[in-house]
């Protein structure tokens, strides 16, 4: 604590990412990465970037991504928002539409960036219990709130809420801004971008690091009704005119524009998780139905902590949560057949 | 507006930044870049980065880069921070150092950035007229404040501040935090780094848009105390863990490194200033004194706004503010002497 700070500064309770460890020959299947590399096309518009150019700002607007995006998902460019990662858009987010007198409500069981972000902006919110099963109940969003979000699939649990769900959820708070962040989506699930043109309260937030294979770039994006975009815009052009750089800005259109590739490496890793749940669960090992890149399991007969900590005694970094409802869970990313073989190895 | 929107986003007056034309053919000076590339250095740094690995988040602290920033300035890492371009690193300045009971003072001509943040954040502030000259008057900043911001060399003027009257304006304000944001120091000044280790509330900005050519890469970075350090990693951790991508971390440490090609790269702008001020005050400009990669000057008999169209019609685009006291002035960017020399064929 210093004199000089903001007086919200002191209570700040930071998020803490999962660890980037600097020894290259680790299994890392803590930060659902893809285990794939991004599309060979996106490495090679950013081939085409890296020049002299680099001397130029960027575009501020970002419209070569921003129309590959909209081309995309059948949107408009003025539905589509862009920032550096799905953090800095769900931060903007928060700031720009979440400041209302109600409290903001999201599951219990969810991204633990949510509450960080509210002791930013000074939001108040509550957090509403998943069901015994860790499923959302919509039934329970049903009451006065600010604003509502929460990540489909569900993190760190993977379970999937359904498209009609989501409608109940839009349909109860009308008044209220109803945020689902897909960081996980094209995994096993449905984008709820096809409401958008339905519902002028839902935002859908979307990242290029897990699906797309760019953790390392730092691209992400919202879409919905160009009211809420016109927000998030007012909020970045005042904040930093320019957070995508030439580099992410090429090499995350031609992402979005490399279908085949993008189609190509979501199925392998369905399938590798199918294969390691599958493995996990004939070892005793119960594992929540996940539609994401990563599973959230529990050994009835072995402490999680244990588990991780020997994982990581032989290579394999996976995550452990030492929040009290889900302790004994571990999060692991599904790696490539040969990481999961790795990880199932060092389990024997 | 939007019933949706958190209640101070219809007042925000969000930044305009400079033209980025989407026409090649332009000779564009008017956002200040660099007339010459980045150092091949730190491009060849980025090509190594450009690869698989770029599926995997970076790191989320930048320490490769810190390193080089605390080399370069022979200050400790944990004097450094760093992020999305020094708009990024401002905005955390400004949430976090800068809300206090008192108004910021900043000069009345100066970074148009600056009152915009203010509305983001709801800081109340005043701005401090310069002197007939353009010139900061240390002396009518001594007065209660809740902090203390302004370019150096300032913008868009170009003039520069000694590090003498620096001093003067941290002895004075010894409660508030003065930040000197020195985007374009390296054309002329002499950085107010050296004074970090006496003066706890002193806070130094700077960019790699300018003076290392990547304004296409969005690297920015603050050296202080220790303790205004903490604040800025607080609520960077609390936005957005990972605001630098692996390009940008690598190329930026790179430039950095290359010493020589920076030195290099200054003194030709440098030189390119000395002769396009002779040639302009030969045509009966008035120039004020810059320490910058741009100049800021007027004609008596011609208005600046025609001028800016005129040049305009002929492929040179340069900056005209529209604020009353310096409505008459342009601010001209130093290109390579064949820019200049179009610039001024424009002029005939």
């Amino acid at each position: 604590m210093s004199k000089f700070w903001s007086p919200f500064v002191k209570d700040l309770v930071p998020y803490v990412p999962g660890e980037q460890p600097k020894l290259a020959k680790l299994v890392k299947l803590n930060t659902n990465e893809n285990p794939y590399g991004p599309s060979p096309k996106a490495l090679e518009a950013m081939r085409g970037e890296l020049n002299d150019n680099l001397r130029l700002y960027p575009d501020p607007n970002s419209d070569l991504l921003k129309q590959a995006v909209a081309d995309y998902y059948g949107v408009k460019g003025n539905q589509v928002f862009l920032g550096n990662g799905s953090d800095e858009v769900l931060a903007h987010i928060f700031h720009g539409l979440f400041q209302h007198g109600a409290p903001l409500l999201f599951p219990d069981i969810s991204y633990s960036f949510y509450p960080v972000y509210c002791g930013l902006y000074g939001i108040p919110f509550e957090q509403v219990a998943l069901d015994e099963q860790f499923q959302i109940r919509v039934e329970d969003y049903a009451r006065p709130n600010g604003g509502i979000i929460f990540p489909n699939p569900n993190a760190p649990t993977g379970c999937l809420l359904a498209l009609e769900a989501i409608e109940q959820l839009l349909k109860a708070s009308p008044e209220s801004v109803v945020v689902v962040d897909e960081a996980y989506i094209d995994f096993g699930g449905q984008t709820a971008i096809s409401l958008a043109d339905r519902y002028d309260n839902l935002l859908v937030t979307q990242t290029l690091s897990k699906s797309r294979s760019l953790a390392g770039l730092r691209v992400g994006l919202a879409v919905g009704h160009p009211d809420l975009i016109e927000a998030l815009e007012r909020i970045k052009n005042s904040f930093n005119s320019y957070p995508l750089d030439r580099m992410a800005i090429v090499g995350a259109a031609a992402a979005f524009q490399d279908r085949a590739y993008f189609e190509d490496t979501c199925r392998k890793v369905i399938d590798s998780r199918d294969a390691l749940v599958g493995e996990l669960t004939a070892r005793g090992f119960e594992v929540l139905p996940s539609a994401a890149n990563f599973i959230f399991t529990r050994h009835p007969q072995h402490d999680a902590g244990e588990l991780a900590a020997k994982l990581r005694e032989q290579g394999v970094i996976v995550r452990h949560f030492k929040q009290a409802r889900i302790a004994q869970f571990l999060r692991i990313t599904i790696g490539t057949p040969e990481q999961n073989q790795a990880l199932l190895d060092a389990l024997n």
